[in-house]
C-alpha cells in the first residue's frame, strides 16, 4: 500500500515519457489533511541537485500538501536552468491541484548533468494528477524505479484493534547503488495518519534515519539527490505516544532500508557488520563503516573467503580505541580472529547464504553499531561501467 | 640494477620453500659501508605486523647492516609467535654474516594470518648469504614479488662525468594491490652510495613518499606490511647536496609509485587524478583521494564514460573549500564540466587509451596535487576473491 495505506494521501504513478524506454517515471502524493506537517533529511554531499536545493526550502516551512517525484534524471548539476526546471514543475503542481507551490516538494533520480525534458514531465503533472488515488501507492513506488529490480514499500499499523484508535506509517523507496552515509541514490517519501507536529516528525525521522539508512553502506559512494521525506495528514486523529510513533518510523526505514541491500546493484551478498565492545557509539560507526567500505573484503566475501586478516586491516585504519591484540573476529558464528591473532579454524565458516554476518570485537568498551553493505562482484562492475547515471 | 645500482651493497634473492609453488621468496640486501646510515617509513595501519613493529624499532637507530625480506607470508596477526620468528629471522641474518641483529631490518608480504615456516625460511637465510653478489639487485626484487606480474627497480645516478664524483639511488618494489595512503602492500628498499647521515635520510624520504608512494591509492585498502627503507653506504665519498639528493631519491620513489599502479591487480586503465587551484594542498589532496576511492567512477572510466557526474558527486562528499557552481572538470583534456554543470561535448573525450588524466578545478586557490588510482574492473574482484591475502 506504500505511501496511500495512511489515511488522508492520495498518490499516482504515471508514464510522462522522460524515460526513453517508455517505463514510469512521474509520481505524485499528495496530503489530504487536515494536517499538512511535514520534515525531511537529505543528502549530506556538497553538491545537491536542484530539487534537493529546492525541498530543503520547502521543508523548512514544515508543511508539504505534495510531493512530486521523477525517474529518468537527477536534475543534478545543472545551473540555474535545472532549478528553474525545478521550480516550475512545483508550481505546476501546485497550479494543478490548487495548492502553494511552497509547500510542494520536489525530488529526482536518474543521471547527473542532464537537463529534464520539461516538455514531457510538465503535461505528466496533469496527467499523474487526474490518477490520483487512494491506491495508487503502489503505482508511484513502481514510477520512482531507476536500477531497482524491484519497487520497495513498507506500512506498520499500531492500535486500531477495537476498530477505533489505529495509526499508520507507510513507505516507498527507490535506490540500488550509491548506497551510502549521508543516505544513498535514495528517494523515500513516508507518510503517516498519525496527528504530530512537525518537530515531532523531524525529530523522529533524524533518529531513524540515522541508525537505518545511514548505516546502509553498499559502496562507499554519495548521491547528491538523496531524499527522505515524512509526511502526516492528521486524518487518523490520534496522537500516538512520541516513543511509540518513534520506533514506527525506525521501523518502517529499517524495513526499506534492507530491500534496498538487498536490491543493490550486483551484489550476491548481504553483508551485516555488527561492531561490539566499542567505547563509543562512534568508534563503532567508524570501524564498522571502514570494513564496509573494504574493497579487498568485499571481494573476498563474494569469494566465499572468510578472509578475517582484511578486517583486521580494515580496522587499523580507524582512530577508534582499540589494541591490536585484543581484537576479535567472527564470521558465521565463528571466532576466526582471536586476541589479534589466528582463532578457530576459519574451514568451518559456512559461507554459502546469501546474508553474511561479520562480527568485529574492539574489547574496548560496551557500544554496539551495525552496519549493512554488500559484496563487490563483476556484476556491480559490468552494470556501474555501462550504465552511465 | 636495483639495489646494487649504488657501490657498497650486495643482494641476493634465492628460492627458501616459502612459497609452496618454488618461485623465489627470500632476498637478502647488506650494506658494506664504510657508512651504514638508513632511514625507514612504515605503515599507519595501527594492526602492524611483527616484521613492521620490528623493523621500526632497528630504525630508531639510524643504522642498518641488512635487509631480509620475504615473500609468501605477512607474518601479520601471528601474535607473540610471529614476533619471536622476526626476531629470529634477523638473529638468523647477524649470526650468518657477523652482524649485530638489532641492526638488521625485517620485512614480509604475502597471507595475513599465517605463521611463516621457519623450518625453510632459517636455513633459507644461509642460502641467499652464499650468493649474495654486487650483482644480486634484480634476483632480489624478483624474491619479493607476490602477485606483481613483474619486478620493479629504478635507478637514479648523479655526477661523475668527469669519472669521478658521481653517486647512485637505485631501489627494487614489490606491491600490485593495497595501495593506498599510508603506503600499500608495498615493500620498498632503496639504497645510495651517497655520503649521507641518517638524519638527512630520513628528511628526504619522508618527504618523497608523501608525494609518490602515498598518492599512489589503487583500490584504497593499506596493508599491514607497507615499509620504505632506505639505506647510505657512503661508498661513492660524495656528500650531495641536500636538495639535489632529495629530489633524486623522489625520482626513485615516483618512478617506483608508478610501476606499482601500472602493475595493479585486474587494471585496465591509469587514471591521474589531478586536483588544481585548491586553497591548501590538504584540501587538493582529500579531494584526489575522494576521487581516486569512488568505486562508481572508477567502474564508469573502465567502460570508457567520461562521467564527470560521479567527480562531482565525490568532491561534494569532502570539507574542502569550494563553491558548487564553480567546480570544472576536465577528461583527458575535455572540459566536460564547466562552473559545476555541463561543459564540453562528453563525445569529445578520447578514453582508449591506458592512461586517463582528470582534472578536478576547485576554483578556490592555487595548490595542487596529484593522486594516481586504477580503474575498478572484474578481473579485480576475480583476483582478490580467489586470492586469499
Amino acid at each position: 500500500m506504500s505511501v496511500t495505506a495512511a489515511q488522508g494521501f492520495t498518490a499516482a504513478g504515471i508514464a510522462a515519457g522522460i524515460k526513453e524506454n517508455g517505463n514510469p517515471d512521474l509520481a505524485l502524493v499528495v496530503n489530504n489533511g487536515p494536517r499538512l506537517a511535514a520534515a525531511g533529511v537529505f543528502t549530506s554531499n556538497r553538491v545537491k541537485a536542484a530539487p534537493v536545493l529546492w525541498s530543503e526550502q520547502v521543508l523548512k516551512g514544515g508543511k508539504v500538501s505534495a510531493v512530486v517525484l521523477n525517474s529518468g534524471g537527477a536534475n543534478a548539476c545543472t545551473g540555474p536552468k535545472g532549478f528553474q526546471d525545478t521550480h516550475a514543475t512545483a508550481e505546476r503542481v501546485a497550479d494543478t491541484l490548487g495548492l502553494n507551490a511552497a509547500e510542494v516538494a520536489v525530488a529526482s533520480t536518474g543521471l547527473i548533468g542532464l537537463l529534464l525534458p520539461m516538455d514531457k514531465l510538465l503535461p505528466g503533472v496533469g496527467t499523474a494528477a487526474g490518477q490520483l488515488s487512494p491506491h495508487g501507492g503502489e503505482k508511484a513506488a513502481i514510477a520512482i524505479k531507476t536500477t531497482d529490480s524491484v519497487h520497495k514499500t513498507a506500512v506498520v499499523t499500531k492500535g486500531g484493534e477495537d476498530g477505533k484508535g489505529g495509526w499508520t506509517v507507510g513507505g516507498m523507496a527507490k535506490g540500488a547503488g550509491m548506497l551510502a552515509p549521508g543516505l544513498a541514490t535514495m528517494l523515500v517519501v513516508l507518510t503517516t495518519d498519525a496527528d504530530v507536529e512537525s518537530d515531532v516528525l523531524d525529530k523522529a525521522l533524524r533518529a531513524a534515519t540515522r541508525t537505518t539508512f545511514d548505516r546502509v553502506d553498499s559502496d562507499g559512494c554519495m548521491s547528491t539527490n538523496d531524499t527522505v521525506l515524512l509526511l502526516a495528514s492528521g486524518a487518523s486523529q490520534v496522537t500516538p505516544e512520541h516513543a511509540e510513533f518513534a520506533e514506527a518510523v525506525r521501523a518502517v526505514c529499517d524495513d526499506l532500508g534492507q530491500q534496498l541491500i538487498r536490491d543493490a546493484e550486483g551484489a550476491s551478498k548481504d553483508i551485516k557488520v555488527e561492531v561490539v565492545n566499542a567505547a563509543s557509539e562512534d568508534d563503532a560507526v567508524e570501524v564498522g563503516r571502514s570494513i564496509a567500505r573494504n574493497n579487498l573484503l568485499k571481494c573476498a566475501i563474494h569469494g566465499e573467503d572468510p578472509n578475517w586478516g582484511r578486517v583486521l586491516s580494515a580496522i587499523g585504519t580507524t582512530r577508534a580505541a582499540f589494541e591490536p591484540d585484543r581484537l576479535n573476529v567472527a564470521i558465521n558464528g565463528v571466532w576466526v580472529c582471536k586476541n589479534g591473532g589466528v582463532g578457530e579454524d576459519r574451514e568451518k565458516v559456512d559461507m554459502r547464504y546469501r546474508e553474511v554476518h561479520i562480527v568485529a570485537d574492539l574489547a574496548a568498551g560496551s557500544e554496539t553499531a551495525t552496519i549493512w553493505t554488500n559484496d563487490l562482484t563483476a556484476d556491480y562492475v559490468h552494470e556501474n561501467s555501462a550504465y552511465s547515471s
